[in-house]
């Protein structure tokens, strides 16, 4: 299996994470989006479309959107919780993310920090958001060691890609002690170095 | 179970199409988002914290996130294929339609239809990428009945609430034969009524 991803994007390494943890075996191909150097014409040419991350199975077929990716790849393991209202909150999470996450904390921070925007200079509506989203999480983490419930879940594999590069996006998580416990806890779960 | 949900909402409608198709039992419960009447005591406090839909199962425990729902309520049914790959692509629908249409699509009809903005006035920005996400499900639905293959599956249901209302947010589906195709069969496999 092929991984094409960008280092720099959190959608990109949630698959990474994923195929980390549960030891399956992949290459991954980086393609630089900010870099003017064209992408492979196999990545190109996929029937992904080029979006990123992709994957494509050693058969050719192709799979895009991280969480459908990484839900694909971890089915049958401990990352997908067995009981189906559990699994339902999981989806729940990574439904929200999508929408009412990424879409302000990882904005916010690729504006920042690869598009060289200084914080004062963020849409306010984005910053209010992206915090709504933080209380929302530390609502939950303050009653539960992970996302959903007291073990690990592709939910929270979702969710650290980008609240751990948080603060890159100008976001403070002084008033956020769950998160911050959280981020740790599912980092060192995945093997991953601190990212701050 | 009781659905939490605002019949002018087609994340809400979703739900109960999901239900109605598969002859599950619900109450619907109205709320009138534009209404200033308060909301039921009973989903202002639950734990979805006021969001909508919201679905209620009987012991008391919560669900939001309309495709989260969906794709609970629909487990084991024909509406989810029993291919792992094929589920896949189900959820690569899913996740896309709530970051790369829904936004789009669904905003600028809420903008026209809702709070009488003219179509002139719409974020030219939100107008082209509405237009991008319906050349991708014409894209696709030019080679195929449905998104996934042949025979429908909750990323049709997901994606018809705001496809076969994307008139009212100013889009013309004129150049979209495939699209409007799939809406009439879509629309008669759910029962329900052309909305145009």
């Amino acid at each position: 299996m092929k991984i094409y991803g960008d280092t720099k994007s959190g959608n990109c390494l949630k698959v990474k994470w994923v195929c980390d943890k549960l030891a399956l075996p992949y290459s991954w191909v980086d393609i630089d989006t900010l870099s003017a150097r064209p992408a492979p014409c196999s990545f190109s040419s996929s029937t992904a479309r080029g979006r990123l991350p992709t994957v494509e199975l050693d058969d050719g077929r192709a799979l895009a959107e991280s969480n459908a990716i990484i839900r694909y790849l971890a089915r049958g393991s401990d990352l997908i919780p067995i009981d189906a209202f559990a699994a339902a909150k999981m989806d729940e999470w990574l439904f929200w993310e999508q929408y009412s996450h990424e879409p302000y904390v990882a904005v916010c921070r690729f504006q920042m920090a690869y598009l060289g925007k200084p914080a004062s200079d963020l849409d306010p509506d984005k910053v209010k958001r992206g915090y709504a989203a933080l209380a929302r999480m530390e609502h939950q983490l303050a009653s539960t060691r992970f996302l959903v419930g007291d073990i690990i879940s592709l939910a929270d594999v979702s969710l650290l890609a980008y609240t751990r590069l948080a603060h890159e996006g100008g976001f403070h998580l002084d008033g956020y002690a769950a998160v911050r416990r959280w981020i740790g806890e599912t980092e060192k779960s995945l093997g991953l170095p601190p990212a701050r």
